[in-house]
């Protein structure tokens, strides 16, 4: 993983959009008065925490599926994943009638995890801590083979992302609406990469702006450095989400390129966002799809009169999560 | 309220349309492979509780506010409510600049209540047992002035309502789906019969089906029977937003023009329902706002390989009757 050697490009998203049409949610770009009022902007939210799956990772995992030759997928696939990335995987193997092992760790939310067995497929644990998780999945690829699908550094999962770009450009341009800045929350990387990549092919002067976890800052700091930097720590967030060790070099080269900019907000401002979702918005989102309305709520952007538009990119949230949400 | 004298036509609800364009929130048809599944039909939901004040009572409300003579505005609005017309008209009248006074019951929801307060309104409470709400409103009228606007019969209020219907008939048509049938949560019958007006303007196929809580299925007596019965209690039923004591004589001489049938489900099934939407749908919904996919999900609907459209009506839940819902 030293170059980005398969940069996903616009053509890749759109062959995308046509793979998982089908399959996906086309879900809505959705107005709020009540955000526009609080934020003293135009805000229209991307929900895909209404995607298949319950997170907009079906997407590029259905994608990257859809683009094995035959003889690979009939071999099966292997995900390590923390919850969304494995329901996608997961439900993406359950269409094509084929085999699904996922490596997950045993702190996954319950919902995450049940939600995946559902869908037909192995799991394996291991322990965050102290196994490399890559190298558990090599490990299950050498026994029993099958393709591993990253959930981040793979061309194909961030053209499967950014067909959500395509679809807010699409509406956008419907409505004759001009995004001014698109906010996007952000692990690996592959979600903001992806919207990026398509939304700045219609709109080129729409600034990215990626949310991370406070202290799982790793992308902003890579920004900075113009290298691949890491967290120090790979759990310790209530946006379990959003916990990849270290920016993937494909969607890292595309974000970079596009002038991204990162912010970070605090578990209790993603759980803030959490019960406004809840309670404004009528939408069920978990901590980690959660933190661009966070970054939003918590004045962290510059958005007085603009447009934006803001990614909820998850909603399975297990019931104590939100509990705990709305009694803060 | 003897004769329909004032019946809204398709003209009256594309006008509606046209006045609260700019203020309600042009809410998704929203597709759920997981529904199709649970369904085996297609199923397209009509997320009402992602409209502004998080119910669909906004649309009625504000077009009747905006109908009034700048005069009689100018007086204020008074409305009867357990809350989500209460929130509608509120917001309505706080976009208007006028006075705002509703009669709600002590028993109304937290949520309702606070929000309603929020949007600049007067509370007066009245006792659901003893006191005729109708009765309270009138001497509310009379001492402080301002114009009632009735929750479902008044023709303003319907053509609003059917706003929903034609963005569902719009929707539907630029995607060339022609629905079988249209589902719609039913208290006094605003909703259901401003949606099926429309729908059925562009649609004259589709069924129109009602749905009402058990104990409380006035309609269903009243469509039999051919005359507006009424429920033998005033509460007891979670779906608080669907108690109405009888059908609105002027909605139910549309419902009754089109056919429609209405079906019953029991708190239970309203709250599995309800637990659906944040599960699966990962959308906030009421107990009264759930009682379509409620009639959906028990299977006492005949949609097998069918294009059905629920509506999901509203989303005001208080966060103890959802813990209730998942915990059932």
């Amino acid at each position: 993983m030293s170059e980005p050697a398969l940069r996903p490009t616009i053509a890749d998203a759109r062959r995308a959009a046509g793979r998982i049409a089908s399959h996906a949610v086309r879900t809505p770009l959705i107005d709020s008065p009540e955000l526009d009022e609080a934020a003293g902007a135009r805000v229209l939210i991307k929900a895909e925490n209404l995607q298949r799956t319950g997170s907009f990772k079906f997407r590029g995992a259905y994608n990257a599926v859809a683009a094995l030759t035959e003889d690979r997928r009939q071999s099966g696939v292997v995900a390590v994943s923390s919850g969304n990335h494995a329901q996608g995987v997961a439900e993406a193997a359950r269409i094509f009638g084929i085999r699904a092992t996922i490596v997950m760790p045993p702190d996954a939310p319950a919902m995450k995890r049940e939600r995946t067995v559902r869908s037909g497929a192995r799991i394996i644990a291991y322990d965050r801590s102290s196994e490399d998780r890559d190298a558990v999945a090599a490990r299950v690829v050498a026994e029993r083979g099958g393709v591993l699908i990253h959930p981040y550094n793979d061309p194909d999962v961030i053209a499967g992302q950014g067909t959500a770009g395509l679809e807010i450009a699409e509406d956008c341009a419907a409505r004759g609406i001009r995004p001014d800045m698109v906010v996007v929350p952000c692990g690996g990387g592959g979600l903001s990469s992806g919207i990026g990549l398509a939304v700045r092919d219609r709109f080129p002067a729409a600034s990215i702006v990626l949310v991370e976890p406070e202290g799982f800052d790793d992308y902003a700091r890579s920004l900075a450095s113009g290298r691949l930097e890491t967290n120090p720590k790979t759990a310790g967030s209530v946006c379990d989400a959003l916990l990849a060790p270290s920016p993937g070099p494909i969607g890292f080269s595309i974000n970079r390129a596009n002038g991204a900019i990162a912010v970070a907000v605090s578990d209790a401002e993603a759980l803030a966002a959490v019960a406004f979702a809840f309670r404004e918005l009528k939408l069920v989102v978990e901590p980690g799809g959660a933190v661009a309305l966070a970054a939003l709520l918590s004045g962290r952007l510059e958005v007085r009169d603009r447009t934006v538009v803001l990614v909820i990119s998850g909603g399975n949230i297990d019931p104590p999560v939100l509990r705990r949400a709305l009694e803060t």
